[in-house]
Order: C-alpha cells, then structure tokens, then sequence
C-alpha cells in the first residue's frame, strides 16, 4: 500500500460494505452517500473521503454502484476469503463464540478449540473436541491459522496472547479485559462491553446533569 | 459542556481509566503519557491531546498524578455510579451476557432479562426469571433503566431497541449484527466481533501480498 490509511477508516470499511449488502439484498443498484450515511449515522462527506483513499468509486451526482463498490470493499478488505481461527477458552464465554452462528457465514472459520481447565480438556463442544493449551505449539505447528480467539480469564490472557504470537497467528481478537500486548507486526482487537457500557455513560451522566 | 468533545475522545477515556487502575494497584504515583502511551498502542501526543479537552491534569515533564486523574476520569465518565441495565433476548448468547462477570465490579448491573420464546420465559437464570418481551413496557414503567442490551437474532433486534427507546431507555449495547437505527438523544454500541475480524483481515490480506 503505498498510502498509510488510518486505522479507524479501516475499521468503517466492513461497516459499509455490510450495509451495501442490505441495499443488494434489497434489490438496489445504486446508492448516494447520503442515503448511506443516514443508514449508518455517518456524514455523507465521512463516507466519501473513507472511500477515496482506494481510488474513485462513485459519479459526482450519480451515486455509487453498489455491485462494483461491494465487489472492491470485499477485495480491499480480504472478505472473499476464508480464514481460519483458533479458540482459547472454552468456558461459558468460549462456548458463546463457538455457539454464535455469524462467523462462517462470513468466512471465519474455528478450526481447534483449547483449555487449561483438565474438566473441560477432552470435551466435544459441536464439532470440535477441546484441546489442552499446553499442546498449543503442537497442535499448531505446520497449520496455517490466521487468528487466534482469546476467551480466557485476565489473568491468562496476556501469557495466551504469546503463546499465539509465537505460533505465528497474526491477528488477535481478545476478548479478555486487558490491553493486549503484541509486536507491532500482529493485529489485535479487543472485544469489551463494558469499554463500550464506560463510553455511553459519559452521554447519560451529562442528560442527568442537565436535567437536574 | 461547552464544546463538543468527538466520540473516537470520549471512546478512549475509559481505556485510559483502566490502564491508570492497573498502575494505581501497582502502587505507581506518577505517569508519563510516555509510558502511559508504550501501554495502550496510543501516541504520548494522542493522550495529552485528549486529556486537554477536560482541563489541564498534567504538569510539563512531571507526568500526571495517578489518583487525581483517575478521579477525575472516573466522574467525567460517571464511572462513579451505579447503572442499571435490561437484558433483551435470553438465549445461548443472553445467557453468556448474564453469566459475565466484568460488569458488576465496574457498577453496571442486569436487573432484568427478557425473551420472546415461551420456551425461555419463566426460566430461572442466576437471580432473575425471565420475562416475556411482550411485557417490556408493563415491566419497565416507573423503573429508572439506564441501559438496554439487545442479544436477540438480527431480525428482531430493532423492533426490541423500538421498544426499549419507546420506555425510555437512553443507551443500547446491541450485540446484533445490524446497523441500529436511533433517535439522536439515544446512544448506540455495538458489539459485533465480525466487524472486528474483518477490520484485521485487511492488514493479513495486505502481508500474503507482500510475501508472494
């Protein structure tokens, strides 16, 4: 890539190519960027200078085509792809993600879950019967899995998070309530409702104060 | 508040508070944005940049009292106090959500948890029994809820955040893989760990391309 994108421009990209798919879906050719971002809550202007810095998609006054614009944003972004993924933690939190139906749908594939818990190593959970962490190197060795899925408690996440590296994974999504610690060549997204509950409360607490 | 402070800001307070705790229970007094920055993968400049919207907590090359900052982010926040939240959708992802045991300790409690299936509504969950959906407004009257989590499939979720704005509630966790649509007093997160996954594929799609 010879420009650096920024990151937050990169992570609105999967926000419009899924609200692109709704448009396909629902039959549509063509998309203004306003009528985008009012379906996003994003400006129109936002929408255009994201999609700028991968070249010219729409006609000034004509839209967007969705087909050819969902068809970049996919290469753009590798949706075309499958990927494969690994799970450690396989505790209540570990078997919600193994549950959840939306990753193969979109290509996100678990391919080996893991636990350090001897009650729950040995167990089938859906396909996958669930492997001890202390294999981790083993298991993984001459496999390509693209990301590994941390599900563990705090205290072991950061040790995990290591371990994976190590094995050559290269993007983390953690699911642990810490800040992750990787070499900058690794990739890692944190999943953690109450970061997100501790941000909206900013808004609450200021409505209260108005009102009072 | 007398300016508009953007939410990429507001997003990162929360992540800051965390990482001051953690250095406050090491015993650390004093922070550098520096060291602070080396922690959280954010620029030193970022940090004093974002804490500049809320006063001056930093003294120039003496880094910033742990304690008085973490106090004043706290309440900034409304970290603070106590929340109360409903749970809306109680199957194998609700149940995930009310067996996780990050949000009590950070003051946000489930008072409530609701399903639409008769399968699910009366059956006990931890403390609570739950509801039927259709008795959210009955349930809801006269009870100050500050948050709505949404675990429901995609094709209820916003018929369910209609419903919970509709009682009042002024902030959505939705954890549904759809773009929710709100009115503008109303605050949205979503967790969507596909979105995630597909913001990193970008950066390993680009690496295979630059291996080959």
């Amino acid at each position: 890539m010879p420009i650096e994108i920024p990151e937050v421009v990169i992570d609105r990209l999967p926000v419009y190519a899924r609200a692109l798919a709704i448009f396909e879906r629902a039959g549509r050719e063509v998309v203004s960027s306003q009528e985008l971002g009012a379906q996003l809550g994003v400006t129109p202007a936002q929408i255009r200078k994201d999609l700028s810095y991968f070249g010219r998609f729409g006609k000034q006054g004509r839209g967007y085509n969705i087909r050819r614009l969902l068809e970049e944003l996919r290469q753009i972004l590798g949706l075309d792809r499958h990927w494969t993924m690994v799970l450690v933690g396989s505790g209540q939190l570990g078997r919600a993600i193994l549950a959840y139906g939306g990753f193969a749908p979109q290509g996100f594939r678990i391919v080996a879950a893991f636990d350090s818990d001897p009650a729950i190593v040995g167990e089938q959970i859906g396909d996958l019967r669930v492997k001890d962490v202390a294999d981790l190197h083993r298991e993984l060795d001459g496999r390509s899995v693209d990301i590994g899925i941390v599900a563990t408690p705090a205290n072991h996440a950061q040790e995990v998070i290591d371990a994976l590296v190590d094995c050559g994974v290269k993007a983390i999504l953690n699911y642990a309530p810490i800040a992750a610690q990787v070499p900058e060549h690794v990739h890692v997204k944190q999943i953690d409702p109450v970061l997100s509950l501790q941000s909206m409360t900013f808004y609450l607490k200021d409505r209260l104060a108005e009102v009072k």
